[in-house]
């Protein structure tokens, strides 16, 4: 079983932040990647719809031969919160990875969370946030043109256009005087440096994706599902809409710091 | 046959752009609206996939007794071109109607268009505009951020991130001179305000939604199909997705200009 690759999906190429850091901290794990990008973005639509979504995410996954799935995608991590989706093999959101990190690096307790609509309005990462320490102070603030300027290309640390966009939403998590930022959507560590800039050193950013990977690597480990081969591991990546427009995205996203095959596959959208 | 309802598609809320000039041209109309919220934007899909779902949707308008359909989607009218999805039952685009507008407006020539990302890629507007006016000068002008912009109410005329979007993409139609601007998507119109102060007075801006609602004047007048009842004509529209949240969305879209019920429908999404 633990030849067995880790599953992720997301809706599109946020996701690749988590297979980065997987990559990164467990070279010798296969990961199968599913982007369901004929049907991103996840973030703006309804609750019922994200939860059925997702189903179909893991359904395809768990055709694949694997051993553990990541919701790399906030939105549907928060939607879903603690519930469990998958009881027979480990499974994990970006949340509580988040959450516990947040929890553990902030001193004054004040924690800012930003991500999509859905995200924010489901309010879950403020209840995870009280459930660990029930004294912090948790301020959500939905950022919806993040995704669009991360997928558009506009990330430069100089962008004029996402600094100003940036500025408007960190404003009120600024006032408040948070000392660590939750970035509760895996495109957001794209704009790192806008947000840095914005916040100040003194604010302790937590990526979502990145402790979603670390989480897993803990979890492998605990269950003794670490692949122990001393081959590299491989990325296979599935998408839902066109393999050439994923490509183009993820090289945009992440140049070209994910590698692997990409294949088109027809789910039931 | 006349007293059936005019179908009009979109992924999303855009299309009302549409359904508000029929509404004021032809108070007497049924609509019957199709919005694909589940799977919107059309606009950053592949080709394959945005025909794939305009079928699915003309499928679903045509089982509720239609004598009309108006793919009310620059996205979905710019992949068909001039292509017909529809044989048996007057159909049009937005695309033929803003070009057929455009060419008799210009009196320079030189027209821009602007537009989602595939909209732009697919030439449609080009070929289109040259086969009219084949000494035109037509320069597209891809805006992906625009959508985003319009849906999250960044549309106050004197809102500084649109602006600022609005004057990058805009920049090089207003060195090329152009007389004539297409908005070959029908979420534009909401930005008319802005796009109208930097390209100035002497531009004329083409809604294409506008276009469509008056081309299916036309079409009806022909072939003998208004609705000749003095009774007021009633919309009723259909979302992939949350009603609540189409009519947040329509309510910020188009205040309470276009009214009607709302009901969910199950695509096969």
């Amino acid at each position: 079983m633990s030849d067995l690759a880790i599953g992720v999906f997301d809706s599109g190429v946020g996701g690749l932040t988590a297979v980065k850091e997987l990559n990164n901290i467990l070279p010798n794990e296969n990961i199968i990647y599913f982007g369901d990008t004929a049907r991103l973005p996840y973030g703006s639509r309804s609750k019922d719809t994200i939860l059925r979504f997702a189903k179909e995410d893991i359904d395809f996954l768990r055709q694949h031969g694997i051993k553990m799935i990541i919701a790399a995608c906030g939105t549907v991590s928060s939607i879903i919160n603690t519930m469990t989706l998958i009881e027979d093999i480990p499974f994990t959101g970006v949340l509580l990875p988040a959450v516990q990190a947040a929890c553990s690096s902030t001193l004054n307790g004040k924690i800012g969370v930003i991500g999509t609509q859905a995200t924010i309005k489901s309010g879950s990462y403020g209840r995870a946030i009280k459930t660990i320490r029930p004294n912090s102070f948790v301020l959500g603030k939905a950022c919806p043109l993040f995704v669009p300027l991360v997928e558009n290309g506009y990330t430069d640390r100089e962008n004029k256009i996402a600094k100003m966009v940036a500025e408007e939403y960190l404003e009120p998590l600024k006032k408040e005087d948070i000392d660590t930022l939750i970035l509760g959507c895996t495109h957001y560590p794209l704009l790192k440096d806008i947000i840095s800039d914005i916040m100040g050193d003194d604010v302790t950013l937590i990526s979502s994706g990145e402790e979603a990977a670390k989480f897993t690597q803990l979890s492998l480990l605990e269950q003794n599902l670490l692949n122990t081969s001393d081959k590299l591991g491989e990325n296979i990546f599935y998408v839902s809409d066109s393999v050439e427009m994923f490509e183009e995205n993820a090289r945009k996203f992440l140049n070209d710091d994910v590698k692997g095959n990409v294949f088109k596959v027809d789910i039931n959208c």
